[in-house]
């Protein structure tokens, strides 16, 4: 079950922690994710709700990596963990495809099972020709996560701004630019069309490495990736202005008591037994050691809630029904005229931590996922300023203030930002006129309730650089196995994404064949 | 004077050092390049053989940068050396271009004052509009050369293999687009143009550059730029049999003579008077420690010879006349039957070392101009593997022989090369395949008597990835200041080169326009 909160754990934590320091002391990472005591139960309960997820077959295996790709210092090297399934394989001489995900800050297993597209894909096309319908698929583990851990274990590579030093995502792609060479080389498979897959970072990390390495990948499909989420690129209000817009355009009335709960909350808070008070309201199984715990649970249950607006029923994070939000708001509207906002709060944010029921009281605990590889990302490359508006945005206000964000750093890691880092090394700023002239064969598809579709790319720049945006989709929903709920707007997104990935795969084999004379 | 020699040493160092190492010892770096006592003749009268060099005005600045772009251990910044123009500049507001060298493995004012293009680009072309006739010039100094020296000094810098562990090409690629990032904004021109300029290694560096930082630059001209001359890309018999066939075009007895000199060599430098014997007859001030040396001696000046073979006077390694090997073997072969073969090399070497006339005895001197930073190079990432082939040949045939490479860069720095890093970082393999669908605006020049071309992109790839190959030109010839003696195939090429660049400025400026509607 844990994997299961790594991917949005880490991304929301960005947003936590570029915003809401002001509550917490100097660190911006002294309030990593909170783990609900929901979080124990079983995965085969949880995915009861779910259509039945089919069980994939891969191999694991290990790759010895160069712990820096771009400096010679003499430094130990590390086992890159990665899944493979070649059995399906066309083989080589047929130029059989090879699909490669590229894994997030989070366990690849979990990425591989809840990856459901990259295995379906070919199978559900029914498209002719063997080449395409049977590819290698690859799942690769990213450096210092899970089990692709430097010096030998977590507790060494996450000893101290030194050991974490080499976790980049530029290394992160020179990783899989040299895993999958070797590995096609070891295939004997080097003209083989490799396609790449990502959602959430995992989604950047695939587009950025087909401009990267357009060498070694044909095209890259980018969910959820949000590529643009940098510096002043978009408005640094964004995020928070489409999580409160998820909730206002369910209910205006629950957007305006979350709006009002963050007052309530401080003011019970500052009275004598307010923490008391507070904990009783909100069931949490031990009395809360500050206000600012709550605030984060709840902020936690909100955007992630915004990411898994799901059209149906899903476990991903949590077991959750359908229009989650909806659920909430309804619960949150519903209490009869005089019940306080907390209860209200406490009713609708039900839903996220205990929509099964069973949960009695709730713990808060402290990062139990090894999420603090993130924290490291975001107070190094990844930084992604974040503010909320106090119109637009139902969380307290707040304006991203980069001092106290660097201070954070040095406090935490002694490590400084480089904040300009990502746009320098990756582009961002004014990207269509970019990738206009340069670039092909990348999808970059998002659902517009998510709250980091704000920082993707969402319209075409050209005919091969293209923006599939569904209005009603969240967070890469898109690479997520096929259900029976699939509402038409799923089934037709992903057709067209199958289509546009034959599309390079078919135009790969003619060039080649025109060129190599085969 | 001294940097004159650095481009030149550098490249042939490369195929010195990865071919010939079965003479010396097991390091292949023990034979860095010679410099002749004709060095020191002083830079004036250098020039004097060719067209007047104009003046060429710029500031210099220093810039600092970070020692590691790819990792956040904490280390010393170094400051990094760069010139510019401005004045002429029609600034932001018209989107005015910025030019910009990419600086090779040398002090950069040399490069400045040899790449005359840059410099004539504008007023050359009589275009109408003055965003065009205007640009900024900016040349950057490559790390670890020159004065952008890490760790303080030459010598700290250059200590051992973990001072020297940061020079590497993507550390290179990424200072300079750190440093055009923050000169643009520095200047409000973050939307200005910026094309690329190299030439040799720093052509190499360039389309690297456009490849990796499209976002930066809008194109770039690489010229003899190698970037294919890595493992099994190119045939590895390709530079020597260029150098070879140079010769041989011009005369054939005169190639025969310079086969049969080896074995000459070694067969006197084997007897007991074997090498005061050589060194009397080339003119040494001292006699010669080992055969090899004059080998290498001998090797350096006919490599150099096939580089600069200009179809004009030209003193940019030396002073040379035009077509300098079609001189040298004018000497060769003209001397009386019975003169001995080594009589006759003595004297067409002497073309090459002593054109002047001036120089009554050769010394070998080691490495007086700091070269040493591309032998770590070619120990660590430019791993250009060549051969010699008996019949195609005119050197001594040599295998490449990795092994034997490799120990020789464990025993001269403790570092083991990764000769598959370049491919998988850059591509080359199938890159026709690769550009075609992705990448624009490069153009690759080359002139096909310079035995780097075989290395280059020598076939258009797509409409705005071109090579331009001249038939009689040699080592970046394009890229120095026009002269008076420029033959029409120099000055067309140089009139495509500047119709494409203003191609691609003109079609930035349009699309800018019609997408921010200025």
């Amino acid at each position: 079950m844990a994997p299961s909160l790594t991917l949005f754990f880490s991304l929301i934590f960005a947003f936590l922690s570029s915003s809401l320091q002001p509550l917490a002391s100097s660190s911006p990472f002294n309030h990593p994710p909170r783990v609900p005591a929901t979080a124990k139960l079983p995965w085969a309960q949880v995915r009861a709700n779910e259509a039945q997820a089919p069980e994939y077959r891969y191999e694991t295996r290990y790759f010895s990596q160069q712990l820096d790709h771009f400096s010679f210092l003499e430094l130990p090297t590390f086992q890159q963990r990665y899944l493979i399934n070649t059995e399906y394989w066309v083989g080589p001489q047929r130029l059989g495809p090879i699909f490669f995900y590229c894994g997030n800050e989070g366990d690849i297993v979990w990425f591989a099972e809840n990856t459901g597209f990259v295995w379906e894909i070919a199978p559900q096309t029914r498209l002719k020709g063997p080449n395409f319908q049977r590819p290698i698929r690859g799942f690769a583990l990213h450096r210092y996560y899970g089990e692709s851990l430097p010096f030998g274990s977590r507790e060494e590579a996450y000893k101290n701004a030194t050991t974490l030093s080499y976790l980049t995502t530029e290394q992160a792609l020179a990783d899989f630019a040299v895993l999958i060479t070797d590995l096609k080389q070891n295939l004997s498979a080097t003209d083989c069309p490799v396609v790449l897959f990502g959602g959430s970072y995992g989604g950047m990390l695939a587009a950025w490495m087909r401009l990267k390495y357009p060498h070694i990948a044909i095209g890259a499909l980018a969910s959820s990736a949000p590529i643009l989420q940098f510096e002043d690129i978009v408005p640094q209000e964004t995020f928070y202005d489409i999580v409160s817009n998820d909730f206002k355009r369910d209910s205006s009335t629950c957007f305006n008591y979350i709006k009002e709960s963050w007052n309530n909350i401080s003011s019970i808070g500052q009275t004598r037994n307010g923490l008391v008070q507070l904990s009783n309201t909100f069931h949490f199984c031990r009395p809360l050691n500050k206000t600012a715990d709550l605030w984060n649970w709840l902020e936690d249950a909100y955007g992630y809630l915004a990411m898994v607006d799901y059209p149906y029923p899903a476990s991903f994070m949590m077991p959750l029904p359908g229009h989650p939000i909806k659920e909430v708001c309804k619960r949150i509207d519903g209490h009869p005229a005089g019940t306080s906002v907390l209860e209200r709060i406490y009713e609708g944010v039900n839903v996220y931590y205990n929509y099964t029921g069973e949960t009695k009281c709730f713990e808060l605990d402290d990062d139990p996922h090894g999420l603090s590889g993130w924290s490291w990302q975001a107070c190094t490359e990844m930084v992604m300023p974040m503010s909320c508006n106090p119109d637009s945005c139902m969380f307290s206000p707040f304006k991203f203030n980069y001092s106290d964000y660097e201070e954070g750093c040095i406090s935490s890691y002694g490590v400084k930002p480089r904040p300009k880092w990502i746009t320098t090394e990756f582009g961002g700023h004014k990207i269509d006129a970019t990738l206009k002239k340069f670039g092909s064969n990348l999808i970059f598809s998002n659902g517009l309730l998510d709250p980091w579709s704000g920082g993707s790319v969402l319209q075409n720049i050209s005919e091969s650089v293209v923006a599939l945006v569904t209005e009603e989709g969240a967070h890469h929903l898109d690479l997520r196995a096929s259900t029976k709920y699939d509402p038409d707007w799923l089934v037709e997104q992903r057709a067209t994404e199958i289509k546009l990935i034959k599309g390079w795969i078919t135009e790969y084999h003619e060039k080649y064949n025109a060129m190599f004379d085969m």
